[in-house]
């Protein structure tokens, strides 16, 4: 199926990429395989969220949070191959939630980020994950996710 | 030399595969790579050991717990390749310590997981590593193990 | 343009490779990519800086201290290749800096990591970047650095 004709039926809409924070890009293509700089949840430059999840954030907001990470990643994956119809599978995720010294519901956090694979991309979009706390994120964002993809 | 034949004379036995805490898969292969998931040292479901290293548990104790968190990352890749002497090398780990702020001895605790890979693997065994602190981690785990292995 | 040559125009220096703080390798090597273990910025086995970023150091040490520790990843990427000619591009840096839980400068800091690529390798120093705090690091290292390279 097109993923474009997917997105549409799931009534979303890619954001506008964000452009890079730092002196870096935002991903680099070696072979096959396409790495993803840090991602955050920016809406046209502005922080939907911000602040540590479990203290400044409920669980729900950060999985939103999540959600709208993955869509900042999903742009930047396709502002480097033009048509998200090129990725062949999603590898991994690694996703570091902003949180205080006692928080341990990273995973319901970061579902949030993977549920938007599964729903868009079905079968190619299963990945391995790691999830964790991070105490402190650039920006004083919520999250920051990177991820590897295979190419077609 | 076969690997359960060096598994059996180290007296060592692989645990049952944990399954995810989330939408996430064990692991996830991409050409001759295979990437796991963060994984922890639970037993039969059970974590064997919570709580920050340095603070709750004693680095004898985080050792400990690395050394089984590496036995389930062997596990999840046993259960995705059907034989573990389909492993060509292992080639990286990114191991997280829960620890209190001022805890500074987390290759220590990480050397309970990078000392199994070369027991039982030798030369196969020997890896690049990055170990470091995280202020949480999922469930309160001591420490949470990703890592990127060869396949023949 | 030979890397030797850029080194020499730029004044800079590789340190002595760094030994690895536990039972890992530098770096490891699979097809045509080379992963390097997480690096410091130690000199002779002497730490440059310690502690935590916008606490016990300025931004602009932590900018230094990227930038050492960057020379530092070149030094084993050059122990393990014999030439730094032989790398055709960069593609990710994942940096972790020791800070207090307040602070959101992160890319401030790793951008003298960054800087370090783009200058000595111009076009093939671009790359991808993860940039987040770690409450602790091992020895107190004010930040680590792991990175993912494409050989010739």
């Amino acid at each position: 199926m097109n993923i474009y004709d997917r997105l549409e039926e799931l009534g979303m809409e890619l954001p506008k990429p964000p452009t890079p924070a730092g002196l870096y890009m935002p991903c680099r293509r070696v072979g096959n395989l396409l790495y993803t700089s840090g991602q955050d949840c920016r809406i046209d430059g502005e922080l939907a969220y911000s602040g540590k999840v479990g203290q400044d954030l409920t669980i729900e907001e950060g999985y939103e949070a999540a959600r709208l990470t993955m869509m900042n990643c999903l742009a930047v994956i396709e502002q480097e191959l033009g048509d998200l119809n090129k990725v062949n599978k999603f590898i991994k995720l690694l996703g570091f939630i902003n949180t205080s010294n006692d928080f341990i519901e990273q995973p319901s956090v970061m579902n949030g980020a993977s549920q938007v694979l599964l729903d868009v991309f079905g079968e190619a979009g299963k990945h391995a994950r790691t999830a964790l706390s991070a105490n402190s994120l650039p920006f004083n964002i919520p999250l920051e996710i990177e991820m590897i993809i295979e190419l077609k």
